[in-house]
């Protein structure tokens, strides 16, 4: 059953390749089924969503999708069979039961092949419903949406560019090789021709952030740790507190999902790489090198927002931008975050168009990233420095639970 | 002297890290100065530039630049600076000798610092000078212009967008971690402030090619092996003979570099995907599982173009892409190519913007990617799938033979 792309492979470097035809292309995968799983495969199935709390792989893809058809079966049949390919790509495996190689020579492959050999390389496939698949009129959905996917407020500064915001339906893909999660992406999109399309997309090439404790804290391109108080897979309570929509919190469907706000913040990193290191540092409220909050010495070191140093002045100035995004200026509120570092070729100015692709994860975002960002919208003297260009907000469900069970299940029922 | 910046943070994490400020952090740096090197470090300094035969990192960050100063002198200065900033950053180090968090805080770091604690991640940092730097009445360099250098005619079915294309100068950064390419480029373009200003820049997330016996083929976004029959490093008489520029050649300046012809191939990849294997399989000329020439049974099977089929058609068909790339059709030639795959967001028409960022190095374009790439524009099956979109070409010297030598020193001697 659970045949990976590598170990197909390899069977087929021992001599059956050099036959090509499906038959016996299928027969080494038949050959290899008493293989138990590639090792580097996150489950699927589960209670929750893979890809919120899995340690934050290196790479992303992420794309969000406008529905074209108007037919609820149709999407509903989609989803269905775009949760079928997940479990299977996530496991390693090709997209479609016949694969990319196998099939008769008259039709198109149910893969793409881009990723034949590959391991499944800790790929996780992440489904999200935006507000706009909640008008009414268009699904029967107006009924379920839930009030936490209350459209974003604009926020004092924004860029917003909406061919590059929004969608119906997101997909977040992420891998530690990019090739496996473009690869996904893409048979996704293969597989839902005609009844949704690309709205936007968006590579990540490195996490900012680690979500586990296993994990160092990888730097963003300001040249600084990020994500040093993140919300980590370890800490249960505070996930079930600030991330995981609880039992009564809405409609029954989203229980054990969590809510997704994505913003990508262009920065304007020549201008930053022009600004001193104290001033950097200032800006941030931590220091570049260890990461610890001003005034202290060790990146996980509390931070302590009263301290005052000897012209007594606050040690992490009012508009520092670790003192704005603090739980204690923000009546407690906290996200899981898992944003990636971007480069998208060059802006016509002759400047890089780079910049942080922001995902955060959480219970509401009425209680937890409108807040926060409002507060660092007006106050955030790291503005200058950068440029909020899109925005999106998806209410990703739970997980799909087995075989029989699909993404959206709960939703159209 | 040599010390890598894994080496200095490990040493920080150690308790030194603890108390912020240069002295001490400079203090870990010298005392770390037994380590060798790095084990992942590629050598800057050689008689040929690092990149080319190199066997192909994963991850791209390729950059063209404008150079934007009439001064010769300051270009000639900046050149200098890149290429200490090279020779630090390919070793692992910090862009700048003081580095991106031991500096006084009054001052911008020398280094940007997102790449503090990353390995060197076999960085390579390759130059390239454009056809425009030798322009008469520029920088009084149009007598040593190659004639291997002419400008690259229009190829049926163009649609070059200019403002993607060309450059003086280029810079291809390869790497195992695609942080480390950005970084490098960023911090080169930075060090070029007022000098130099990118002009577009690429990002590839996997390598499409094999530059050397001991790497796999791997798969461009048709889900097709690629490059089976490139060049490799070990060919050391094929090299001499396709790929670097001998004594006589041209100016002696360009002896032991090579040119290097940069193309983005955007992909119609759902265009691709709605053809059936054999279709595909047609018009590359190869299997699409195991690569092998229409035909033969393995991937490095010699492929034999007068084979002809029972119904005495050629087996590999006239306008396959195989057989209009192949050395006997193109009176021998031949290049090394290192492409990347590339996603870049979709293109607002509902597709991904993807496909193939192609690189190609030889000993003289005028008898190898122009002849090749006429054929293939005029008659090639795959022209269907697939629009050139971007150009470049660079005149690459040889290498950097030690700390007193320089980029360009030659060429402005």
């Amino acid at each position: 059953m659970a045949v990976a792309r590598r170990w197909v492979l390899g069977l087929a470097g021992t001599g059956l390749a050099g036959i090509a035809g499906g038959a016996l292309i299928r027969g080494a995968r038949d050959s290899a089924a008493t293989v138990t799983g590639p090792p580097d495969a996150v489950p699927f199935h589960g209670p929750v969503q893979a890809g919120i709390v899995t340690p934050a792989q290196d790479r992303l893809h992420f794309t969000a999708f406008d529905v074209v058809t108007k037919d609820r079966d149709r999407l509903v049949r989609m989803l269905r069979e775009w949760t079928a390919a997940a479990a299977r790509m996530t496991a390693g495996r090709d997209a479609g039961e016949i694969g990319a190689v196998a099939g008769i020579l008259e039709a198109p492959p149910d893969d793409t092949g881009e990723a034949i050999g590959l391991p499944p390389s800790a790929l996780t496939l992440t489904v999200g419903f935006g507000p706009d698949l909640f008008r009414p009129g268009r699904f029967g959905l107006s009924g379920r949406k839930p009030a936490a996917l209350a459209d974003l407020p604009h926020f004092p500064g924004d860029l917003i560019k909406p061919a590059i915001s929004g969608g119906d339906l997101c997909v977040q893909a992420c891998a530690n090789d990019p090739q496996v999660a473009v690869h996904a992406i893409r048979n996704l999109a293969r597989i839902g021709m005609g009844v949704v399309s690309v709205r936007w997309s968006q590579l990540g090439f490195g996490r900012t952030s680690s979500t586990s404790a296993t994990q160092d804290t990888p730097r963003n391109l300001f040249g600084f740790k990020d994500g040093t108080r993140n919300l980590k897979a370890e800490e249960t309570d505070l996930l079930r507190q600030h991330l995981w929509v609880q039992p009564g919190d809405g409609p029954e469907w989203m229980t054990g999902g969590s809510y997704l706000v994505t913003r990508k913040v262009r920065m304007l990193i020549e201008t930053w790489d022009r600004t001193s290191l104290g001033e950097q540092e200032t800006i941030v409220g931590r220091t570049k090198g260890v990461g610890a909050a001003l005034g202290r010495s060790g990146e996980f070191d509390e931070i302590d927002l009263t301290a005052r140093n000897g012209d007594g002045d606050p040690t992490i100035p009012v508009d520092a931008h670790v003192r704005l995004a603090h739980p204690d200026e923000n009546r407690g509120a906290r996200m899981l975050r898992r944003g990636y570092n971007f480069v998208d070729g060059s802006d016509g100015l002759g400047r890089l168009d780079a910049g942080l692709f922001f995902i955060a994860y959480q219970r509401d975002p009425r209680t937890a990233f409108v807040p926060v960002q409002l507060n660092l919208a007006r106050l955030d003297a790291m503005n200058e420095y950068v440029r909020h260009v899109s925005t999106g907000l998806f209410a990703c469900p739970p997980g799909v639970t087995g075989p029989d069970d699909h993404w959206g299940r709960e939703l159209f029922n």
